[in-house]
């Protein structure tokens, strides 16, 4: 086995969607068998990953478009044991990738060449619940779903959802600055995360005592304890803000204490039809006005999402539309309407979810509202879930999206913050951009856009028969100089990853990116920490 | 006048506060003609402050109780001459304090010795307001009230608030991650603060063409422009998050975006009076269970500051006691009660503020919370506001205890982060050690709390007759030492400053602090930004 192991030569398949080379640096270390028995002496053989097939899941990300060329994955369980691996690894030069539910759409979760990938898929227990405030203490592997559930049962939710929670990790979620489909109630990450701790790639006190471990001193001087439950603690900069959203770069974070938010005692979910993109914002400004601080989600997504969650996933219907296999409309191939605006159904849809404390309350809320947006047009179809099984089965229509695009062949996605207001003219100029070279709807080729428009942020996403550089060429740079044109933002949560690193400056002038760099050099001099992600190469 | 300038060996009235000697840093420049003349030719005459009668209001800090000796206040207007200024000042190497509305409370807003002080006065237009997501832009010296009525005429509010908004300015809230009276419902700085515009003490990147200023690139390369009003944006580290808190020692903010909250349509105010500290928690889980989504503010003020604000200040009364003058109690001297306990009211008072959409709906919630907290017997007594102007008169009740206590004589303010159920015991133990000590309230020291309870967060403040060391080593440290037994923060939100810089290990491992001091050498490698202030000195 350890045979296979030598220098990283490997093109890594990402490479194609970057139109720009990435070389291994080569000042990094390369696996010996000397590393892997270190490793399973220190995390035993189960927390060391070395057979080809088992590392095939930690080498290519959720979208199967990024794949690299590990040759050994750990699994520790605890900060210790993440401490000691580190130190390891900084002394070996060895890069290091951590991994948690993989679930990251931009290339960052996965090794571009051969970096060892750290898991925290062993790290998932609960360590602290406070039952009055709502405070959760959690390793940074626990799946965002168990958490919910953890908490559900104390009266709390978690304060960030998304389609993915069925398999990211607290830790990804934080890393990533996940946003989802609640920021619009519950704020951002760097809000309701209330610490943190990290292991950093070098070591920055002077070591405690041997094997003491965790604690304010940190183990050999490289965990950075920032485990708090306050709500308030200014004392000092807010350094777990650095690695909210770090991707990784930083070091890697073994345990979050985040802020759930009461679970509410009412809930409602409406899907509603709307005759036009301005139609929509003007019935996201009727919600914000009407339904003031019960507006707990506000989302969209256009027809050709509709069809191609329902027609591209098991069980999943759009409860506007008559029948779930009817409304394939127009007519196109393979189950599903290929043609824009023509298919026998509304041209967008919301979703629009309210959380309270008095079910009375909200559902006048709610009945004001609709009549409003029934009223002025704005909405011209829409039904409200009477069940919990019913409000699950329009969150699937949602969130299948992006799921149901994976399924129907390539897809080049993109996550922008835009103006609100003008925001669906992307989607529309990309559109008819790649119709006039020849990749339109009948080429198989749909752009298609949703996403969290109570935040500004659009999902476009371009759904082909297979990548074809040519098609990229005509997306990229073009969405990105449009997105910068209008003061928008290339990555409204998704991140940066492998996939942007080379596109930063598209929304950070050269004074950010160098100062980003020069943090970077200081928590980790040799730049082991997920190499080749987020960062540009400073210019020679 | 400049002949007064020399070589600044004026021992700082701070240092009393200290235990710990501060030096003046001899590799820092000293104020010259040349300088001033320069600072004039690039600001104008009306920029500079050089006269000494003219220079003590920003030599001294709100409480009285630091005073530095600087012979050179700037009140630049505009970014550029911002930048300017620090040019110089860094290739002087002449040390540099911001100052917003100097109203912190640690120390932070003045000088030590002969710092510069930088103003952002006559910084303070709005540059920009979207009127239909309620995102701000104004420069860093626009004072919060003031931008609190400009948005309210616009139909949204400032997401904080707190006493000092009259004089405080944004860029010197976001500088000291202000929290104050509604981050209960509003979130903190962390997750409401879009965006922000910072002069860096050192050039970043190259020059942009000469006189360009501003945009992307940023001047001569030291202005860092995150001046966006995304609600997302995970492109890199989120850079300006470490400027939140910072207090002014690793740039000078000087233009904020943040989103501000619809103003609410109902707003209601209640003033309760609570038998003992459990029964203000068990009405605080009550009004977080039954208020819920339109809760928006929780304090709590103790008996002796009820008396104080009322015997202190003009106009001030608490409604639930007869007649203003009649509560001085137990008939202390000074027209108040320095007794603690027996003053004929109640001991504990709390405000619980409702911010609603819907007028009935608030009401009908509030009606049945009281019904609640009144039938368990955790509220004894209360008054809900009827008009405007009763609530800012019960508002003034709590926000008046500050200004009171400095009225009243020497005043040593602890902000502290503590759970919340057992917050009170720091008081009364602190209380008891003083009296043992011959500092109890027939020696005229008060041991006073109120605070956010609905954050956790505690102002422990004891009020005396004059400043003196034996009262203060009583204590310090016996306050931090007990706070991080706790595990609370010995800085909830006024921060760290020149008060609190060498006891910042109570809160923080040495991890952390070597972090915090590697990213002030990065960005501030002369140690030019508010220097003395938040990081203890390196151990020898
Ligand atoms: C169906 C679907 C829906 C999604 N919806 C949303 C959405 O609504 N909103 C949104 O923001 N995102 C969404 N995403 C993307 C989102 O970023 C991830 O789902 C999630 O936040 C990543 O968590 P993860 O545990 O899978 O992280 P991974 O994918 O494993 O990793 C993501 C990044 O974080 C780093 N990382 C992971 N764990 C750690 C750690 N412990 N310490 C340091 N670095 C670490 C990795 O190196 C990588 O750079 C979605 C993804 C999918 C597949
Ligand atoms: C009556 C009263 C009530 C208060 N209530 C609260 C409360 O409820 N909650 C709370 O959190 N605080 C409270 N405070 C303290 C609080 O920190 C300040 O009122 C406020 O946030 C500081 O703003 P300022 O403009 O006065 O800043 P200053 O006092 O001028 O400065 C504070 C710090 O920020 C730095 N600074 C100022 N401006 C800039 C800038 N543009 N760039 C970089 N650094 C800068 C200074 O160097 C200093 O270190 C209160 C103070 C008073 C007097």
């Amino acid at each position: 086995m350890l045979a296979r192991i030598g220098r990283a030569t490997c093109v890594s398949a990402s490479q194609r969607f970057l139109h720009v080379a990435v070389e291994r640096n080569a000042a990094f270390g390369q696996i010996s068998e000397k590393d892997v028995a270190f490793f399973e002496q220190l995390l035993g053989a189960g927390g060391v990953v070395t057979d080809p097939d088992a590392l095939e899941p930690f080498n290519r990300d959720w979208q199967k478009k990024y794949v690299g060329n590990t040759k050994v994955a750990l699994r520790p369980r605890t900060t210790e044991q993440v401490s000691e691996l580190l130190r390891y690894c900084y002394s070996r030069r060895l890069a290091v990738v951590p991994q948690g539910g993989n679930t990251g759409l931009v290339g960052g979760s996965v090794p571009v060449f051969d970096e060892v990938v750290v898991s925290t898929a062993a790290m998932n227990r609960v360590l602290e619940f406070d039952e009055v405030s709502g405070t959760l203490v959690a390793q940074a592997g626990a799946v965002l779903q168990s958490l919910d559930e953890y908490a559900g049962q104390r009266g709390f939710m978690m304060p960030l959802d998304l389609g993915a929670k069925g398999s990211c990790h607290i830790g990804g979620n934080v890393s990533t600055n996940a946003g989802g489909l609640r920021l619009v109630r519950y704020g951002s990450l760097h809000g309701s995360v209330l610490g943190l701790q990290v292991v950093l790639p070098q070591p920055l006190a002077g070591a405690a005592g041997a094997g003491s471990g965790g604690g304010g001193g940190g183990g050999d001087g490289r965990v950075l304890d920032l485990l708090r439950t306050l709500r308030k603690d200014n004392t000092g900069y807010d350094l777990k803000q650095l690695f909210i959203g770090a991707e990784g770069t930083l070091g890697i974070i073994t345990a979050v204490a985040i802020q759930c938010a009461p679970r509410p005692a009412s809930v409602q979910l409406a899907l509603l039809a709307c005759p036009s993109f301005p139609a929509v914002t003007a019935a996201l400004r009727t919600a914000r006005r009407m339904l003031g601080e019960v507006l707990s989600a506000v989302e969209f997504l256009d027809s050709p999402c509709s069809h191609l969650a329902t027609a591209h996933l098991e069980g999943v219907r759009n409860p506007l539309l008559q029948g779930g296999a009817a409304e394939g409309g127009g007519g196109g191939g393979g189950g599903e309407g290929v043609t824009h605006g023509s298919v026998g159904s509304a041209p967008f849809y919301m979703l629009v979810e309210t959380h309270g404390s008095d079910a009375d309350h909200d559902q006048q809320k709610m009945e004001r509202f609709l009549e409003a947006v029934m009223g002025d047009g704005s909405v011209v179809d829409g039904t409200l879930a009477a069940s919990e099984a019913q409000a699950k089965s329009i969150w699937r229509l949602r969130e299948g999206v992006s799921e149901a695009l994976v399924r129907r062949g390539a897809v080049y996605k993109y996550d922008v913050s835009l103006p609100t207001s003008s925001m669906y003219e992307l989607v529309e100029a990309l559109r008819a951009r790649l119709a006039a070279a020849g990749f339109g709807a009948d080429a198989g080729v749909l752009v298609v856009g949703y996403g969290h428009i109570g935040d500004g942020n659009l999902h476009l996403n371009i759904s082909a028969p297979r990548y074809d550089d040519g098609l990229l060429s005509l997306i990229e740079p073009y969405v990105y100089e449009y997105v910068s044109r209008h003061n928008g933002s290339i990555s409204a949560e998704h991140g940066i990853g492998l996939m942007k690193a080379q596109c930063l400056s598209y929304s950070k002038g050269p004074v950010a990116v160098e100062l980003m760099r020069r943090i970077k050099e200081v928590v980790d001099p040799y730049g082991i920490m997920n190499p080749y992600k987020v960062l540009p190469p400073r210019p020679a």
